[in-house]
């Protein structure tokens, strides 16, 4: 296995090595007759606001000029995605796998699956067919400790495809609904019970994936006094997040579909939950309604309604179950106060970082990287509601943080939050395999609204953001680069610029992988 | 008082005639000369729907042309609401009124208020003026057997006033709020507690007004699939209401202001009440918002919030307090079912209304009239929520109908709901008070939404309506035109148009006044 990951360590070394010759040396190169202009002289040592975000100012600038976006590049008319795709950062080629590295075993898995759907076929009456070819079978197997899924697995096409148009057989709530069933703590203000709307949906081929409906039309933004606690979870934020998460290629989002649900024959008819079937109704306008259903809450005005059945909705694919790959949930450090008027600590304390640098499993290993990476991706979508990670506990310290529920990004394309970007600018550091890509898709012949735009045109509900989204993509980048720079003149390239899967601030004692 | 009821009686006859005179006659004559078309040939014996509202069809059809609104009247750019006030129709002098038709007497109220004032000063800190020809006690003086004020009563104008303007000295849940709080029966689906936003204001001089805040953007339509039993509470339509129901000559909906409340200095600052304190809250937009408390729900999603603390809102006059004037709550026999699938009985028998002819006390004077003109009015501010109605209890069985809560009129301009006609369809019948000054306001020199503009100019809000709500007003009031007409047709003047105060249907045994 260490044999396999030194491989692996000098693939990624010499991609990222071509890439950092063309994006930081060259520029650099050309840049040097510039002259550079800091805007901050020696004297101030007052700490810069960043989006009423306190931000350690150092002393030591340097400067590395960053990969011009506005340089027009010649166009051919092709296609953006495609390029991208093609490009040396997106073909750092991993090692073949060992039998540790994968989530799964395929007997193990194929195994625990024939059980589950033979107690399945005792209980329904509709035909399931047990496939262990099926693309949700090869997406479960393909899990491994370094992504999701691999770039160009074509197991990832055909479950999209098959949450997009295979019959579904079966409807229930999730479990985090039965959770909520009876307990419903609305004691605090802190979580409204009726936004949980999203159900399980099970295929005729037993893939399982999390329906979201649609909450609110493409051009509604988010009121601008809503917490982001009580915002509406977005069935295309979930869509869109989905495609980002794969165009920065982090691989960390299950795959997610839109599709146009018939409510009553594709849940209420299919149901097996008397509570579910209970909460469908028929409404004035004679469209099919449910809604969520909570002990002492009658959600009506929170119900979702077909024209007169049919129903966007999200799919989202669902991970192998917590028996069989477990996972476990940790608090982001960068939690936001779940409260009207609470404060966290990262919020008012500007040497926050310092603080999480020293604390497991922060103080070993790529964990705070990988925090980085997800709020950048947050930034870029505007998801204020991080408050939790998961990991494969399989996989250990090292593992990938899985990017999980992402309903609550575009929201509003009017606003950055840049609070959102604290670990960033917070800790000074970036992987240098996720600037590389985002300075790439900075430039216009890759530019993320293009290959955003041209990604989301594969699914049914397109177009799946509006364009002040998709604009508002490029601008955060912008915004993310400059971060970056920054902390670049302030730190260093070598401070800042983290080479993957090396950096270490103390002995690794607690690194387990 | 029998003498003066005969007064009264002839007076409003006389009055009644001269209208009937230029209306109902008049054209008569006019259109002697023009043969009629009847749709509905003698062989055509099913039952006609109107929306969705089985009535019967009688045989013995009959002719009245109502006067046609569409002729243009010289227009002379004066005030048309001045000239509707002027009118004959709207210029029948009550009688003197004695003690017995007041709802108060004036030592009564006075020393009842003072006891309440004096245990008020020992709670507060704030000034309050106790002054017995507050406008507030003089609107409260003035309630009387045949309506809420009188039509020309200054003290009205001066109430509207004082609401729009004084000082507000204390906050606090309304008794309705009160009553929800730790009870909160939510195990129905019928009732949605959290839209329940009222406070009661007490100002400077010891008026008590109810506020509605603003829920909703005048702009903004009631969406399809909402039932009526989830609707916002519109304080626009609060305000509508009130003109609507001065203009229509009833004076049966107390006075209602508009004002832009500041919610920190007139709500959270002088409220006493410690659970109303602790729903205040600052949004993430810096504004100073609160919302509805349940014991079980949390209700953020339900805030509503000042810009940054001023908060639009409609202020209705309390009435006297039930203790000195009692009122009873009735169920409307024309309710509707609070549930998603129930159908009363008037929504499927179009035979309904003989039944409630033979019922107390609709089997006798006017009851069944005065609930037809609360159709009527309902009809106009499309309010499908009257489940009850009050009427207070000294005036007895023919004491007016109070028009209290029309927060849920005026959610859809571009949608007739002619079920909540049903009385006047079903009975056909209408006083003829009321059927005169429809048709006065169906023509162009006095046009509702003409008048209606012009008296709702008069609020602090304005515009309180958009101009699709207002022009909607026109073209329900030719609906409601068209179905007497077609009544009149089929039973003929006599059976339909009703003298007000004299038409019972049995030996009056339970009339009490």
């Amino acid at each position: 296995m260490l044999r396999r990951d030194r491989l692996f360590l000098a693939a990624t070394l010499t991609a990222v090595f071509s890439a950092d010759l063309y994006f930081i040396l060259l520029p650099k190169l050309r840049s040097l007759g510039r002259p550079h202009s800091c805007s901050c002289g020696p004297g101030n040592l007052s700490l810069p606001r960043q989006g009423g975000l306190a931000t350690p100012l150092l002393s030591n600038w340097t400067s590395v000029p960053l990969p011009d976006s506005a340089t027009p590049e010649p166009a051919d008319g092709g296609s953006k995605l495609e390029k991208l795709f093609a490009h040396t950062l997106y073909n750092i080629q991993t090692p073949s796998l060992g039998p540790e590295e994968r989530l799964l075993q395929a007997e193990q898995l194929i195994e625990y699956y024939r059980r589950k759907v033979s107690r399945w076929e005792s209980v329904t009456e509709h035909e399931v067919t047990y496939d262990p070819d099926a693309s949700w079978m090869k997406f479960h197997l393909g899990i491994n400790r370094y992504a999701l899924y691999s770039r160009d697995d074509p197991a990832v096409l055909q479950l999209l495809k098959d949450m997009q148009n295979m019959a579904v057989v079966s409807a229930d709530y999730t479990q985090d609904e039965k959770a909520l069933k009876g307990a419903c703590d609305c004691t605090q203000v802190v979580k409204p019970s009726g936004h949980h709307l999203k159900l399980a949906l099970k295929m005729k081929n037993f893939a399982k994936a999390m329906f979201k409906p649609m909450r609110q039309q493409r051009d509604e933004e988010t009121p601008e006094d809503s917490f982001y606690f009580v915002d509406f979870q977005r069935h295309n934020a979930e869509i869109a997040a989905f495609h980002l998460d794969r165009i920065l290629d982090f691989q960390r989002v299950p795959p997610v579909a839109g599709r146009l649900v018939n409510v009553t024959g594709e849940v209420l008819q299919v149901t097996h939950n008397e509570d579910l079937r209970a909460v469908f109704f028929t409404s004035p306008a004679n469209n099919t309604c449910f809604f969520a259903k909570c002990l002492y809450v009658c959600k009506t005005e929170y119900a979702v309604c077909g024209r007169p059945d049919l129903l966007e909705g999200s799919l989202s694919a669902y991970l192998p179950g917590l028996s069989i790959a477990p996972r476990i949930s940790i608090p982001n450090p960068w939690t936001r106060s779940y409260t009207f008027t609470g404060r966290e600590e990262w919020e008012v304390n500007p040497f926050y970082c310092d603080t999480v640098k020293q604390l497991y499993p922060y103080n070993s290993g790529n964990r705070l990287l990988n925090i980085i990476d997800m709020s950048i991706f947050d930034f870029l979508t505007g998801n204020m509601d991080r408050h939790h990670y998961e990991i494969f506990t399989k996989f250990g310290d090292e593992g990938f943080l899985l990017h999980l529920d992402n309903a609550r990004g575009f929201g509003k394309h009017s606003q950055d939050e840049t609070s959102i970007l604290a670990p960033l600018s917070q800790c000074c550091m970036i992987k240098r395999s996720t600037l590389l890509r985002l300075q790439l898709l900075a430039r216009s012949e890759f530019r993320l609204s293009d290959v955003m735009r041209e990604s989301l045109e594969g699914d049914p509900l397109r177009p799946v953001l509006t364009e002040p989204h998709l604009l508002a993509l490029d601008r955060r980048l912008q915004k993310v680069l400059r971060v970056v720079q920054r902390c670049v003149r302030r730190l260093g390239e070598e401070e800042v610029i983290t080479k993957d899967f090396i950096k270490t601030y103390n002995p690794p004692s607690h690194q387990s992988v």
